[in-house]
């Protein structure tokens, strides 16, 4: 029987267990009474290098991420980062269903979803992607605790919420198609604001040369940044410009080592993760309040009206 | 000049000052550096008995509360409860403005306006109902503090939140109207379970039978309650009826008191604020704990490895 204890499932997770691994996943997606030792346990391990792959649906970013991989796997490196395995989380907004959807998987996955190198996960958002930009990080943690250097996080939808979710990423790739305007012109500022990347996939069909110089302009009006993101070509289908974006991809990551900004991003993402942490610790804290003795007897004072609420709530609040 | 002391603006309250009270309410609906001092001031008195008045828009509130102003400063008791003066607090979503809308007051409440014996306040949602639910408790304890001994709040709308406002009262009227069903079919459920006297105004219109058999078998079909909710007739604008509702308000007061169910309720009103203050409280400490030197080096801890978002949260908690 598969342990419940975080320690043992790490263990097994980097002796290669993938039940293990999708076990630890499943804990910090839950919220359940593991999500925080196994996410504790999590943090005590550097964050694998993350790649933010994310696109309105039919881009075809399921089948660039499928070939992404087989180049990744080839080279078995980005830039000084090696590694023989990779993981990619697959968020889809449209999918109620979570870790059990491997048939889904398999589909969107063809190529690699029993390749013993690659560890596939679907997160589902069970109609709130607001909880899922919580137990991403989570899981990015455990993923990068379990022994893997680099994941892909796939998200569906260019909405604020999933641009929010693939840019919490170290390099952030946007997938578009020619005459991409209209699925993107809704959220144009947020996807400018966070690709490093734009991937014109689907190349080998009109108006690449359109959609190239629309992409310039926006990006000629933005906001000057270190970093000019860079407009690749992809026919997905069959494989082209897939060993030039594992190219882009580790010469961003170069740039912002280079740079320090690789450690500005994660520095502001910590603060980020914290922040949420102590939202959740503060409500847990404020719910355990309201069930014990020391509440009831506040409110018995209050009744009695031997003291006030302020003055209630910074006594309980001394107690906990 | 006014003084911004809470005790000195409660000492002129009590001596009549209609200033300094309007002062104070204006504190505790700001929510600025005061509403602290002031409420916690104002919650060492007992609070007024509180009648809750809501209903549709148009349903004649207002005159009938003029009315019921008029008939309970003429009674002078509430039962045993005797008062030479009453407070109102008039509630209305959809009036932007606060306690400035002095001439909206006048225009609403006629006869009491210039009335020694009435405090007349509007409070405005800001376009925040929540806030209000909020800010109305406190305004209460103002009132009870400054030697009102009994309160009406008066509610437009018949939507969830106007209702919760006008509930958290010791007894709480739904006015109605003959063929009353259509402007509140949406929230009836929510009606039936606050209501404590349901009041046919304009019952000199036709359709008054049908509307109390409908009430009578809503009431039936409804939970069984220790109170069956009274049904009375009223034409607030020639002021026929406002005696029996009043006589009606004491009979349930009078209820509540000899079977202890006021003392429940005020208790349960008293968890709820006690809740919202200590959820208040927190949010106030984690934006300062997420200003503080504290935060900063909790981070710098988290880039380095060396602890965990959670074990950070809980040092941070600790501090405060």
């Amino acid at each position: 029987m598969i342990s419940r204890d975080p320690n043992v499932l790490l263990a097994e997770a980097r002796n290669a267990s993938r039940v293990a691994l999708a076990r630890m996943v499943t804990f910090v997606e839950s919220g359940g009474p593991q999500q925080r030792s196994t996410a504790s346990l999590a943090y005590q391990s550097p964050p694998p290098y993350v790649v933010g792959i994310t696109g309105p649906p039919g881009a075809g970013k399921s089948t660039l991420t499928d070939r992404v991989i087989t180049t990744a796997l080839t080279a078995g490196a980005l830039g000084d980062l090696t590694f023989e395995q990779i993981a990619v989380l697959c968020i889809d907004p449209s999918s109620p269903f979570t870790g059990g959807a491997i048939l889904g998987d398999r589909i969107r996955m063809q190529d690699h979803a029993t390749d013993e190198h690659v560890f596939i996960r679907s997160m589902a958002t069970r109609g709130n992607l607001g909880g899922l930009s919580l137990a991403v990080p989570d899981a990015l943690r455990v993923l990068g605790a379990a022994g893997f250097p680099l994941a892909l996080v796939e998200t569906v939808g260019v909405g604020q919420m999933e641009v929010d979710i693939a840019s919490a990423a170290d390099t952030t790739v946007v997938v578009t198609n020619p005459g991409w305007g209209d699925s993107m012109q809704a959220n144009k500022a947020g996807l400018l604001e966070v690709a490093d990347i734009f991937i014109i996939n689907k190349a080998d069909r009109a108006g690449v040369r359109e959609t190239r110089r629309d992409l310039e302009q926006m990006l000629d009006l933005g906001a000057d940044r270190a970093w000019r993101p860079l407009i690749l070509e992809t026919v997905a289908a069959d494989g082209r410009g897939t060993e030039e974006m594992w190219k882009a991809i580790a010469e961003h990551r170069e740039f912002q080592i280079r740079t320090g900004e690789l450690e500005r991003r994660r520095r502001a993402r910590t603060g980020k993760e914290l922040s949420r942490v102590l939202g959740i610790e503060v409500s847990r804290r404020v719910k355990n309040l309201s069930e014990g003795k020391l509440y009831d007897d506040a409110i018995d004072q209050l009744v009695r009206g031997v003291t006030d609420p302020y003055s209630a709530a910074e006594t309980l609040l001394a107690q906990t």
